[in-house]
């Protein structure tokens, strides 16, 4: 628990869903007082009247990007695309701002491989040797101290949550490994695409990206920063017909003969402290139902007819765990907050 | 902002989605416990693994429906079926509990009206006499000193919700009202039944129920309570492809001449000072996605084409508004705590 | 029956949702070929490689709209927006194609209310002159012998269909009219637009258009034209969370008493020959998942609690019945081939 | 084409959502009478009354079954639970009727894994030594022959199609492949059960029998079979909230350097001839919407980063090429029709 200080927070990119998750989640954040939100498609106009759902709520208007404002801040989050943190947060860590960045401007620590997948060039090779990659389960103190946080990705969080214990353990070969993830749309973002309709997603399930796709080499790069293993993984993203929620199927071949019970027993240690991750009974297969709007990770473990690969289900709500949530959860490590303040929303379901 | 006495809640019937509903928002409440939860069909099992998305957070069994130990809460809600609370009121009442009701058991005060439409005889119309219908934007003092709460059916509190401000204001006439009326799946409660299969019910809309549903008597016998006037009501209900939500449109015919805007300020100075309804501005049409998971009532007026015939649209969610959120308001009417406590969640968004 | 004669046709604005479906009707169709798809956006760009499940089945390239190649078409039909055909049937029809208008350009008699719903000039009132309203349940004759057909909305589809009988017959008060109807989200087309997205529309439901939409006038022209009486009509139209399917909930005040099995009598002797409207027995509510993928339209026919209003339900698929099936229907009739050829689908349930 | 001979069929288990999709095909065969449909839970109810879908196309009652009846068929179709095909086949073979099952009673050709799958005795082995696997595409020419013919289930034709030509050409470890499928929820049949509804469904993916499932055998003999390899695999099926569709997602580790080109060639060339099996471009991803109310199959195959695993994708519709449809195409072929006959129709989209 904590002092009853009050941070204002600054938001930049608020129109998108990460953009807005926050805003709902900030709102009900007792030490949190939401200063700005900036669009530049919106600028000026009620944050109410493009969501509805606030009317009564927030009474503010999207601002222009404006480092005067967001620098007065004591946290900002970008929940912008690529590019934007790179270019804005100097400035504004300058000024004394602590940056909780959702994007991927400073998820690798490699600008050479950041490069190649992001189509331009990295301008910030110093601020990334400051930044810390957000996943609590992994980095909790250094995030603690950090000015700096660049949020995993929502595909990175629920593979690297579920493979990790199988990992650390040694107990799989790291070069062999497959991640087969199905998104819901809103992970696709709030723009007009033909490809986003619902006529076009809502009765319909595909691949994307199969042969390659962005977030592959940051859980890479997390996984070989946690284990010092070569990872060798094919990752393939799926689209679903829903709006929330992520299930990554993961596949990894024992090395030698293991137990499930063994294995089981592992991850139930890896993450027996952890507020955010639950692992389920054996034979369990979590629903990412039962996480929808809220910031758990539920992770189930099978063993096929106890054969050499090792089947472990991970879900999360893309939204919460994969980009808001988990940014929250960093922003009350660095203020000293309980780690969980603003974040105990049981999972709607139905 | 209230004291921090904390009273122990029971809930009979708790495997269906208003209980869980409950469940989920009691766990949130600061000054509540739960101290049981009965079910007939799970008693004796954990309650987590029937509601996997609980598990860490609610560590209960299932009970049988038990006077002795649902006696000693302060409340019991009912989320069941008609014909239990009928019977299991008075004995609960008798020790010192509170009683609220998301069952149909006590909202019509008409015992005939009451065994026409549910096909059983009603035995207790002495407690009927005592029980309070729990809509707080009409009966706020009542409610506050009831010991019997009779929370309003999901279509009613739309209804009612979107007709009063209207006949309250004498303003249409009472006799020639039109109620066409939209709800989520959830709204059928969770028992295996082909007609609620998603294959069945996940690409289609029909209307049910078209000839006599069970909640007219009870938005009927609720709007002449309050009105005064004869109420003479089509209300046809419709199964949507969605899981929670209810949309009311709602027609009524002006007696006079009316301006929109004469119309607006009457809705919004009705609902002024109400927490948990919105009035939207002029030309609004509410989603239901804005009130999900949310206690909101968010409704609009519509003039089409200037003429006679005024068009509300409201809006809320079946299993918050419409069943367990109303519940929870209506338990802190009952005891004094702050009427929104444990309801401020945003609605999510998308 | 009919001969082998095929015919050519062409399609001008091939890359929406009516489009699309006129192709797949037109493939599967023994006596049409097809001979050209204009597509602005997508000239020059394989057909299959916008609609892969076209893949294999038709072997052409968008083309510019092209006078020329149109005008060598036995047929043209036009699933553009409004203004399109009004500018390029009076060319067609001189080069001696016959024009089957899916846009909204002439369905109505009356220029002065076209303009001021749509906001243009009429340029084409001669054409209006020989242009029929394409309802073959209302003009079959007169649309098996016309060059230009204009194809009743979606929604005026469903409307008419389910009010006709009632009207025709003299039964309610044709000034006191209300449509409560309901569309799946292809009715809002193939358009990149953020609230026809899956995360905005999929779990939602509204109304939209409350104050007035276009296909208001075209309802109340199209049962004016027939019934000779002054039509006072309520439309409000909503979104569900659904592809495909219109409901129409149609509420009219009898008259004069009347039971049920006379009307119900009324509705049978006047479908009792349409091949594509069905009269479901008494006390059935018709589910828009029982008409998708067909030509159908389903009515069924309540009078709540035996009172003074009849309330009609009526479905259709909004793609087929609504759109490109009667197209189809009335391209049928026109050139002479049996009225159902290429439209005998069963609907597709589940 | 073919002669016009009008065959008999009958339906045993009319009442699940095979049963009813074997009607609407059989209905629009042109050589094809439907003669009895049985169903033990609605005999002698009208089927128009339990499927409103096909009210005015299908005059019959649901009967029990009856060997008599249904020997008087030319061809007997099984759309039931495993066990009735397997005691009912002997007597109609007698009769002289041709045999299609649907269920997997014949599937398996080892009646040891049969009955340790299916939990009971396989108390016809003699009929498993003339009973054909029915996959057209590796067994055309026995289908063609045979009086009883065991059809594939869903997952297996999806998973089968995909890895046969990467097999068959000896390209990968076959002791090392994964199928991650995702099938819509009307796989799981038209029985009430909670699991079923749209609110348990409706918005979440779950992988479900991780540990096991009856396909896996199914599949393991299916590939082996044809390679006279030994097939090692992992098979993880998962529910996605949509109703049809098949989506599987295949991988295998390639046994030496091979480019992208030449397993897109294989495919190609493997599938050439087929009428249902679509190979698409290279770098496309197949969407089960495209292959939607058809009998197709799509595929695409993916070599991510150009490494050592090869990604095929694979959609069917569950409801037609996973089973209706397969089962026509196999009756096609048994009675010498045209293989697509009444097969022929465009996937829906949208």
């Amino acid at each position: 628990m904590t002092s009853g200080k009050t941070i204002k927070a600054g938001i930049v990119g608020g129109t998108g869903y990460t953009g807005v998750e926050l805003m709902r989640l900030l709102l009900r954040h007792p030490w949190v007082e939401i200063s700005c939100v900036t669009s530049r498609t919106d600028a000026g106009i009620a944050i109410s009247s493009v969501y509805p759902h606030l009317t009564g709520l927030l009474d503010l208007q999207f601002i222009e990007p404006d480092i005067a404002c967001l620098g007065e801040c004591d946290v900002v989050f970008f929940a912008t695309p690529h590019g934007i943190a790179l270019n804005m947060s100097s400035a504004l860590l300058e000024k004394g701002a602590r940056v909780i960045d959702l994007s991927p401007d400073f998820r690798l620590k490699d600008t050479v491989v950041w490069e190649q997948w992001y189509g331009q060039q990295h301008s910030q090779p110093e601020l990334l040797k400051t930044a810390v990659y957000g996943l609590p389960e992994v980095n909790r103190d250094e995030i603690s101290k950090a000015s700096l946080v660049a949020c995993p990705g929502c595909y990175p969080t629920a593979v690297q949550l579920g493979f990790l214990p199988l990992l650390e353990a040694g107990l799989v070969d790291s070069r062999q490994l497959i991640a087969d993830v199905k998104s819901g749309v809103s992970g696709a973002g709030r723009k007009a695409a033909i490809s986003g309709l619902m006529s076009e997603a809502g009765e319909g399930v595909k691949a994307y990206a199969a042969s390659g796709h962005r977030h592959l080499p940051e859980i890479v790069a997390g996984l070989e920063a946690v284990t010092g293993r070569p990872i060798g993984l094919t990752f393939v993203p799926h689209l679903m017909p829903m709006i929330r929620g992520i299930h990554a199927t993961l596949y990894a071949p024992l090395m030698q003969q293991t137990e499930l019970e063994a294995v089981q027993a592992i991850y139930a240690k890896r993450y027996e402290s952890e507020l955010f991750v639950t692992v389920l009974p054996v034979g369990s297969h979590p629903d990412t139902q039962d996480v929808r709007m809220s910031n758990h990770c539920q992770i189930a473990i099978h063993q096929p007819q106890n054969k050499d690969v090792i089947v472990v289900l991970s879900v999360i709500d893309n939204l919460l765990k994969g980009a808001a949530g988990q940014a929250l959860q960093n922003m009350n490590l660095m203020f000293g907050f309980d780690e969980s303040t603003g974040l105990d929303a049981v999972a709607c379901y139905p």
